[in-house]
């Protein structure tokens, strides 16, 4: 037997399909559940943020003009006019030589265009203020429209929502966020030798691992893993789960067999489907290189490798971008995760022509961070516990030396 | 008025109170729950895996010694048995100059040691088989307890688990994971000048930002946070929401006004909490130096800066950490996050004897990741969303220069 003919497309060739598949339907989600969301409109600011002129240090609200040339040798001297309660409308003005008492948070009365902090100060006796350093307009103080202007655009479509945007949603008063859906991703465990988790496997079978492995990976992605019954390696069985899975979901993740005969068996089953193409046929990458993605109603179907190690590096480089764009994360990068750099251990060969993914394990000794590769066989779990991300290998390149900066994308 | 007097920490001192807090009781998940939790108990195998010798490629189960000296000019030839049928018990046996067909995943016959991929292979007739490589015992294959022996110990207390874990419990069959409780942690507002999110603020008063920032860091450290009502400026008040909370929860993060008033006040009614000891009046950091740490019946009590981007950085340096030890998490690190190394874009300047945090947005130039700063108010929220991390500068350093390396921790 010949070594098995697969035309093989590099990652940025399966990358150019990603504008095929289109974005999931929208919601509106409450505030509180928005954190990881993707917006699906513009959110614009409805009003100025914070909407008054605001004392950002505990001190005295004046015009600046006011404190002009004070030093410590030659103070000036500011009538007190009162304190601006917190929360409330100032009930008197600040002229100038004036000044009124103001805690950070608080609201500046008409007049004021700064604020002189309380260690610059000094109360004389209980309506004098002694300024002994001069404040510019504007000091210490955030303006009415500073944080957001109204009809600024303040969080962009396409944005997954950190913490810091909640806060911009709260400030808004924005507490029904509109987003797209999480796109559901179905994980079909395929394979006559896997048994449910809840099952004791027979002499020959292992239980379904890659279902919860995938399923953890695609929740990490963004999406919402809808786990799929064992599918026995039967032609018919495996095109009707599939025909069911495109009817519930946006992505459907076959995980099977690695053998030829199963990834054949894919492929056919694949190809049964109405209006289905299958668009990779293989990837030139290590591990990975059996990976299948068709598209069937413009939802993608990937056949993935049965080996563990393999689905995951496949899912974290390959298919996760796409799980991201179909999300509606806008500017989805094809470099999937920002990467820690780590100094590289030991010499890691590498083959010309293919991209290497090498798991490793981060070390951290007199402050800097190595990366100690971790080898092993992909069909087992004991490597990817022990590893923190894996390192890639350009195909124009024929491996790394050590000592070597890498970019480590973590798990 | 004199500067207020800080009876300043160093973050290490902060630390050093972490372990004064126990984690938390625990319970069990089911498995696809189980993603993100800390297992609370060591994992052990109770079986080997994968269970039987496995092969990992397609081909011929063999005895190694059989393919030895086999080469292009110099085959040997190999007696076909049969094949095995996957997820069976193979109903033959291997012996000398013996061979069996398998498939990736499938169990080696009894005898054969070793599989000797396809492509080293060619069919002579229906039952020879031409091997032209050698293979060493073990090859292409995966011994009954190479994965995981039987009692090891694969998943140690204390670790979150990931997807890889999740794939370990599913190969054990573990579907209900004994795990720490998620850490509930009560965020509390305060101030007079504060309205709910759902209300319309009347001039001087702003939107509760806080709470809805500090309850996404909760969540991104593994906490379940709890979104407690306003509490006005009132000390019977904010003592008797501070009582129920530590009754409801595991720590309590009060979040309100920067004022030097406020801050007496809240360290007030803290100490009114009946075995109340505040630890911390103040840490060496900026922002976030009127930062407050109490410990009441072994749980944390925090209170935070008002100014949201200095409780943000407070909680991602400071409070993050102390969520993580009390959800059970091992080893918990100080230097919270993986940092991304990128390459400072200008000069920053520092104080010495205070660790600065600054914000920085993360820019690719040229294949050069590039840490700009972001300079602006910390009362702000659009330098926030425009930025991507922080970076840190010692304390015992004037400032960064253009061009050096920086690690970014990320929001």
């Amino acid at each position: 037997m010949k070594e098995e003919f697969f035309s093989v497309v590099t990652p940025e060739t399966v990358f150019s399909h990603i504008e095929r598949f289109s974005p999931v339907a929208t919601e509106q989600v409450p505030l509180d559940r928005a954190l990881g969301r993707v917006v699906c409109e513009n959110i614009c600011a409805g009003e100025n943020i914070p909407g008054f002129d605001r004392a950002v240090m505990d001190g005295f609200a004046v015009r600046a003009a006011s404190t002009f040339g004070a030093s410590e040798l030659n103070p000036v001297y500011l009538v007190l006019k009162g304190a601006v309660v917190m929360g409330r409308v100032p009930d008197l003005a600040v002229g100038p030589e004036e000044a009124a008492a103001i805690a950070t948070g608080g609201m500046l009365p008409r007049g004021a265009d700064s604020v002189v902090p309380r260690e610059f100060t000094q109360m004389v006796d209980e309506t004098t203020v002694e300024v002994h350093k001069p404040v510019a307009p504007g000091a210490h103080m955030v303006a009415a429209d500073e944080d957001f202007k109204k009809a600024d655009r303040v969080i962009a479509r396409g944005t997954r929502l950190r913490s810091q945007e909640l806060g911009v949603l709260a400030a808004l008063g924005i507490v029904s966020v509109p987003v797209y859906k999480k796109p559901v991703v179905a994980v079909i465990p395929t394979g006559d030798e896997v048994v449910a988790v809840e099952e004791t496997p027979p002499p020959g079978c292992i239980r379904d691992v890659n279902t919860h492995t995938l399923a953890g990976l695609v929740t990490q992605a963004g999406g919402l893993p809808v786990l799929y019954d064992l599918v026995s390696d039967d032609r018919d069985a495996l095109r009707n789960v599939m025909t069911t899975a495109l009817a519930d979901c946006d992505m459907v993740l076959l995980s099977g067999g690695s053998s030829v005969g199963a990834r054949d068996f894919t492929i056919a089953a694949m190809e049964d489907l109405a209006g289905a193409r299958v668009l990779v046929h293989g990837i030139g990458m290590r591990p990975g290189k059996p990976t299948i993605l068709a598209e069937v109603e413009q939802k993608a179907v990937w056949g993935l490798p049965g080996q563990v190690a393999s689905a995951m590096v496949v899912f974290m480089m390959i298919v996760r971008p796409f799980v991201e764009h179909v999300g509606g994360a806008a500017a989805v990068s094809t470099r999937p995760g920002r990467r820690v750099a780590a100094r590289l251990w030991r010499n890691v060969p590498s083959v010309y022509g293919r991209i290497d993914y090498v798991r490793v394990k981060l070390v951290e000794k007199e402050d800097v961070l190595w990366a100690q590769p971790v080898f092993g066989k992909s069909g087992l779990l004991n490597t990817m516990t022990w590893a923190d991300g894996v390192i890639e290998i350009d195909a124009d390149t024929e491996g790394l030396n050590a000592g070597e900066t890498v970019g480590v994308v973590l798990f």
